[in-house]
């Protein structure tokens, strides 16, 4: 059976000038969180406990990456009364400098990750100016000093709700606006998670501003007895001035839908894990000091041997698998020896291939499945089957076979 | 006096169907690059010693993040027999797996980081199919194990070729083809130099890949006696599988010119940092679990108040102070209220505004400096100042204000 593909998130329509020529903005899977993160205020620990503590509160639980779900599709939130025994009943209460002070590496605090307000949810919650329902995610995963606490909250809040963790991997079930709020906390749940050292010391690091910065605190209490000073620890260079290494990291990776210089074909691949039959876009990680356009070029080279023109970028996916950010672009092939396939650059595909639009178009009929999900009713073995709507590379393809690179643009 | 403002890289014209639509792709300063960066070489070990090795190898030696330089606009390089003192003669002698296995924590290499393959110079060197002059950046910084022999280079080349470190700070008066070079080569040595310890178990880490990754090792033979076996170390997470804290980390910032609702005004913002009447466009980091076009719409509000609509990406920048990748996006003001300015949400703007086309358009002429440098000649004092064209801030202005919301497309 096949599962059923989530909707995509969907803006408003719009008259824009930018959308008269351009077309309608793609809004693509895992982007369309309705939250308002309200970025400015994790530092302000007035606004965050005042957050925690208001009755309209919602908590995502998160075990190793599992969401507490209802359904597949469904994410599921708790109440504060359901945390507070791992938490504290305020854990915002401390600033950050005292929390710095008083770090003990041999403590584990759960990370109490602010996601941000739902404004549609005027629920009474306001601080300053924003009103709307605050939004937590919290990580359960049993682990360190609160391993049993941490236990005790999943089984108390199983029991209750008759609710379970949808199984982590990679997620693609749940419906737009849960899907973005997930990609949200998974991302920096997993950052939390991997980051437990300071990169430039190799000291243990504390989460502070709701989950979304860690600093190297220059002493810890870890072993020292009661009421005796701090263990001083070594300089740390990232306590002179900011420090990328205390914020967290995407990883920008660029997608690309190649077209034949006459704009009559697509160049498709496919790596050894892939189905039979199972075609996308190409694709790889952007290095350090190259464009978006220069990896576009580089990557289709490097994986395909083809040689890539003019490269236009198309729109961007967050891709919390562990941290993408994936950034769609339509190029156009040189003619003549630029669109020659060779594979013996980068041995990554399996295959390349050129497909005219008309085979894409079929292929969007009756080939279109997740990649782990079998072929959709209708399609004849043999067919070319490629990513779900789902997929970036599907809106890519979409995009180049309904002539993003003539037509005028509608919205 | 104002430094002359360094060109800007030079893609080649095409007539694509892509070009014809969306324009000639904006090429920004700090991309370019004339090298090929083969990275799929970048693990064969018989393709780096033979690129070493061959004698019209060139070597950017960086200190400190200094690069060598004949003047403010040229890079200088050196050849091997200038650095062997430094880096052995052979120094990817060894397979990763065996640089592993004797992993020493008291022993500091030098990175000695492959940045590519100029094909335009076909001097000899081939490796398969692969031809060009190879490019090494090194990383002469006297520091660890290797602090004295560091020095003896930088004394011995600054002796025998008179020349001297180009300071590096920001760094924005290269040529444009050398400047992407160093773009790559600060990014990646700077990405070694930060991260000596791995985040995930504190302990020291060992570049390679030719500077291109950073790897756990098991074992370590610091203060172990000759010939006794290495010391375990604990297990680590970056061990199981691939790892994204084992490769370089670049951060995507979006930067955005937003228009008004009737397509005539641009809204530009000032920090206390810039000079009087200096103005450019909004700009933040990405967050994890956005998407670009929510990033630009996040960090709009946030910063001005101002809402926005339909969101278009325009070019992008590798920006390497210190690993930032500048994605260029143009988006819309939505009408009426959404055009309010309001900065007292994120304090972090001390004024933004909207200024016509018309003014703008002035400041081009008459406004454009380096942030550093003086107003240039003609210039009004009280007069709108921008950024120069080596920003991609001023390169989003310019194609507002030369229709890009409206006018067919032009090559």
């Amino acid at each position: 059976m096949t599962a059923p593909i989530p909707d995509l998130p969907v803006l408003a329509e719009d008259d824009s000038m930018l959308s008269r020529k351009f077309g309608r903005e793609v809004a693509n899977y895992f982007s369309g969180s309705p939250l308002n993160r309200v970025s400015f205020l994790r530092t302000d620990h007035a606004f965050l406990g005042a957050a925690f503590a208001h009755p309209t509160a919602s908590f995502l639980l998160v075990d190793n990456l599992s969401p507490l779900g209802k359904d597949a599709a469904n994410l599921a939130y708790v109440g504060r009364d359901d945390i507070v025994s791992l938490t504290g009943s305020a854990p915002f209460d401390k600033s950050e400098e005292d929390q710095i002070k008083e770090f003990n590496s041999n403590i584990t605090h759960p990370v109490i990750l602010f996601l941000g307000l739902d404004e549609k949810k005027k629920t009474g919650f306001e601080f300053r100016e924003y009103k709307g329902s605050p939004y937590f995610a919290v990580d359960v995963t049993p682990k360190g000093s609160i391993e049993a606490k941490a236990k005790g909250v999943i089984e108390a809040v199983k029991a209750k709700t008759g609710l379970s963790f949808i199984p982590g991997g990679r997620l693609m079930t749940l419906n737009a606006p849960e899907a973005a709020i997930y990609a949200q906390a998974r991302a920096l749940l997993d950052w939390n998670h991997r980051n437990p050292f300071c990169g430039g010391c190799g000291h243990r690091t504390l989460s502070i501003n709701a989950g979304t910065k860690r600093v190297c605190p220059p002493t810890d209490l870890a072993d020292v007895p009661e009421g005796a000073a701090p263990k001083q620890r070594p300089d740390c260079p990232t306590r002179h001035g900011i420090s990328n290494l205390s914020f967290p990291r995407t990883d920008p990776t660029v997608i690309m839908a190649i077209v034949s210089a006459d704009g009559t074909k697509l160049l498709l691949g496919r790596s050894k894990r892939y189905p039979p039959h199972w075609y996308s876009t190409l694709a790889g990680f952007l290095e350090p000091g190259e464009s978006i356009e220069e990896a576009v070029r580089r990557e289709t080279w490097e994986e395909s041997g083809v040689t890539v023109g003019r490269v236009v970028i198309h729109s961007s996916q967050p891709w919390p698998y562990p941290a993408n950010l994936m950034i769609g672009a339509i190029g156009q092939a040189l003619p003549g020896d630029g669109e020659a396939i060779h594979l013996g650059n980068d041995p990554e595909l399996e295959d390349a291939r050129w497909y005219g639009f008309d085979e894409v178009r079929e292929a969007m009929v009756t080939g279109v499945s997740g990649l782990g999900e079998a072929a959709p009713k209708g399609y004849k073995e043999g067919g070319l089957r490629i990513p779900p709507q789902t997929a970036i590379a599907n809106q890519l393809m979409n995009a180049v076979i309904n002539g993003y690179l003539t037509l005028p643009a509608k919205i």
